[in-house]
């Protein structure tokens, strides 16, 4: 079965490059692509969060496979499957971000705490609610914060 | 651009008919797909949640589209634009769940609050992770909180 998608909206940052760490400091624009109107934003600011699916395009072909590895490629870190971590070497290519809804100027909206360079296809956008948030305590292994201390 | 995305795995429960609520008491499996090593699964126990992001198929093209509408189409709520709300008439038509992880065996897993249809194709699966969690207060309009009496 394949799945045919087009890009509904497109960032717009001043990161360039693959970089893994220090998104916090960035600041996007995320513009509708053509052929979607100005209206589907219509209501966007009543919510402070949104959740988006993009694309990373600028994944090769050839590793964009499931498999087991170790995070980072640290060999002190536990050899975990690909659906038990978020690295960007996934079948697919999916990113998935929850960012800070900062403003809305007609067809192009302004967000915090988006992973994604500059250029980057949107293929969906979600607001986030409450109903919709993890239900009961999160439970995660020591290592997700280990990588992720320069994240943010 | 056209972007061409193929599944991973596949839903496994008793809800074979499109319906909004009551998705509180169903538990679904999630088998892996055909050319994805099991591996992709290790480690994934360690995890409490998961995001599922998945491609409602059995969405019409005709209805697959961004605008403005009353949330439920009832007229007493405001209208507001696709990208503020999650019902699953959208552009690309993908579901995006926050799912708690039961069990896992072999190319299995056994979640709950997934409300996707049996046989839904599902395009990747990521852990959450506390420092992808929604930085901040999350702030959403009364209807959200009105249409979702009786979705769980």
């Amino acid at each position: 079965m394949h799945i045919e998608l087009s890009p509904v909206a497109f960032v717009r940052n001043t990161r360039t490059e693959v970089i893994d760490d220090n998104w916090g400091a960035i600041i996007s624009e995320i513009q509708l692509a053509e052929g979607i109107p100005e209206e589907a934003f219509d209501g966007i600011t009543s919510f402070s969060h949104l959740h988006i699916i993009f694309y990373m395009d600028k994944v090769k072909d050839e590793k964009a496979i499931a498999q087991s590895r170790h995070p980072r490629n640290d060999v002190y870190l536990p050899r975990v499957g690909t659906y038990a971590q978020r690295n960007k070497n996934r079948p697919n290519k999916l990113g998935l971000s929850t960012v800070q809804l900062i403003s809305r100027a007609g067809r192009t909206i302004r967000v915090k705490y988006l992973d994604a360079i500059d250029g980057t296809p949107i293929l969906d956008i979600k607001p986030v609610m409450k109903n919709f948030q993890p239900k009961g305590t999160i439970r995660e292994p020591h290592w997700t914060s280990d990588i992720l201390k320069q994240y943010w």
